[in-house]
């Protein structure tokens, strides 16, 4: 199987309290491990303030570089909700109020005996092009404009968006791993570990050491599409233990 | 108080395992609070994998745009280690083996009756021009050169040495916050709260929601150096309850 299958992307995550230290990110973790999970790899994370010319230049650089671009965060309903205009703005269009996503804002608070106000309503403003991603928490939508998916930045809502557009992305190959462990310190089989690397200078080998009471060990994670590959690359593996 | 004092950093977190979400990052969130501490922002956080190229790339790019850069991981005995050789190339300097760093790891390893072999000696490599920051934990150094600090990835390790770093990095002014608790949902006082922020444009002023059974609210955290200014706008913020 061929290296041309594998996907790239690259993750946005959006706001000051991630990067003031405020905020734990668990947003980018979640993402990773389902994109990797249908054969799409993160090659790169950015976090990265609530500032208009960082969030357009990020959404640009990264949107040329890879397959998909993910962010999150920034599209609630203050002043510092700002990635939607962003968004726009990096595709140079419009960001009107869209009428679905007013007539779902509407309906909700409705219910909810809320009033739709303005700051609320820049929640439905949806840039021209994009397609709405269904939020099935707090109805205010997401968005996808070409290769780029907008996602709110609550955990809870992140991860229900992204359930609702992974599907989307599903591809027939996915990426398998193993694990195999040894009961080596890292550096005792380091020299033998690098010479098999450099024999499958395309596959992942990762190499993390643990220590467990009296016993250092280390695990060797090998990744790839093809599992005859790996099964290959463990049987050279299993000779270090 | 003015803005100029306000310093600005980059933090590249490097390693396949956080990029993969087999880890979770935890080393970001940890220095960009000591920093904070001190009066540094943090602009900007990437993560990247063990790839030559991108690591060279982002520290170029980061060291050219903020007053430090900090590197997390990637300074191990294994193949995958190369976090030393980029920096020293980013640089354009070698990377010879630093003879304090062998005598600090020769001393240590004999203590532990642990071979120092090859492998293990690859951790004492030290760009030339570059300062060596202590590990009191498994002593193989991290080290600084110019304005890039390089740290190890896990966690207690990468810990420790931020503490041997930031007494040097003090600095007499730093940045305070105060944070406002309303009772009331993020979209009830997002105008009012809009009004506020735009009369101060170089405070940051953040607006976090949060949901506590049956009562909706949002914490405002207001952040400068200037206290007489966050108690000014403190006040008017308190309008909102």
């Amino acid at each position: 199987m061929s290296e041309l299958l594998l996907r790239t992307s690259g993750i946005i995550i959006i706001g000051n309290e991630i990067l003031s230290g405020r905020t734990q990110d668990l947003n980018s973790r979640y993402l990773a491990q389902r994109l990797l999970s249908i054969g799409i790899i993160v090659n790169e994370v950015r976090i990265i303030p609530d500032i208009k010319d960082q969030i357009i230049n990020s959404v640009n650089e990264l949107r040329n570089k890879y397959n998909f671009v993910f962010t999150s965060g920034g599209i609630g309903p203050t002043h510092d909700d700002i990635t939607a205009e962003c968004v726009a703005s990096a595709f140079d269009v419009d960001l009107p109020v869209n009428k679905d996503a007013k007539k779902l804002l509407e309906n909700y608070y409705l219910t909810k005996q809320i009033k739709l106000n303005s700051s609320r309503l820049r929640m439905a403003r949806i840039p021209v092009g994009a397609v709405m991603i269904p939020n099935p928490i707090s109805v205010a939508p997401g968005f996808k404009i070409k290769n780029v998916f907008v996602l709110a930045g609550v955990p809870n809502i992140f991860q229900a968006m992204v359930e609702n557009i992974i599907k989307n992305l599903e591809f027939k190959f996915s990426i398998k791993s193993t694990t195999i462990t040894i009961n080596k310190a890292e550096g005792d089989i380091a020299e033998k570990l690098s010479k098999i690397a450099s024999l499958y200078p395309n596959v992942s080998i990762g190499s993390y050491p643990f220590e467990n009471g009296l016993i250092k060990g280390t695990n060797i994670v090998i990744s790839h599409y093809d599992e005859k590959l790996i099964k290959e690359i463990a049987k050279f593996t299993e000779k270090l233990k």
